[in-house]
């Protein structure tokens, strides 16, 4: 019987695959809020684009605390994510098993 | 008999020096937070400065919104408070009466 999506095995090569597409996306993330950021930053003219800079990084912080979930039974749901919103490509998920890219890659088409 | 300091009379001429005191202060506060706000932003090298900023905004934002409080039974608190942080000068209290000042003064040296 196939494993349900959330129970998949992960075999130590593709947790260390998982890791590193998973790093990757991390710090694309980070470094792209972080340049935002400096760049919100620069552009501020008032009180109001002040508290609205603090505003914005409350939700950043939130959105990639939620977004980023290194569990293995969301992994397969973490990774269609990413690759939706442009964080990760197909390809950076190399030593990964075809049957979860396959998953991965339904997800993404939903 | 003397007035109790939360409950001093205000003329009208007093309010409005008071008035534009206090807003004084507040641009001042609030450019002085744009500009520290700009410096760290321009500063960030990682994730951590990036939510360091996010809560300094934060702590910013509630504590000017608590220095900042225009009622007429605190006012004179409110005004000690900017001249001993350095948001205020005693001359810019023009136009607010001498026992007004003296108390003023008095709160700031305890």
């Amino acid at each position: 019987m196939a494993n349900s999506i959330n129970d998949l095995n992960w075999s130590p090569r593709e947790k260390a695959a998982a890791r590193k597409a998973f790093e990757l996306a991390l710090n694309r993330e980070k470094e792209s809020t972080i340049q935002q950021a400096k760049d919100k930053a620069a552009k501020i003219k008032d009180e109001d684009d002040l508290w609205k800079l603090e505003s914005w990084l409350t939700h950043r912080r939130k959105e990639i605390d939620s977004t980023y979930d290194y569990r293995y039974s969301v992994l397969i749901f973490v990774f269609a994510n990413l690759m939706r919103s442009g964080w990760l490509s197909e390809d950076e998920l190399q030593g990964i098993n075809p049957e979860k890219i396959e998953k991965i890659r339904f997800i993404v088409a939903m």
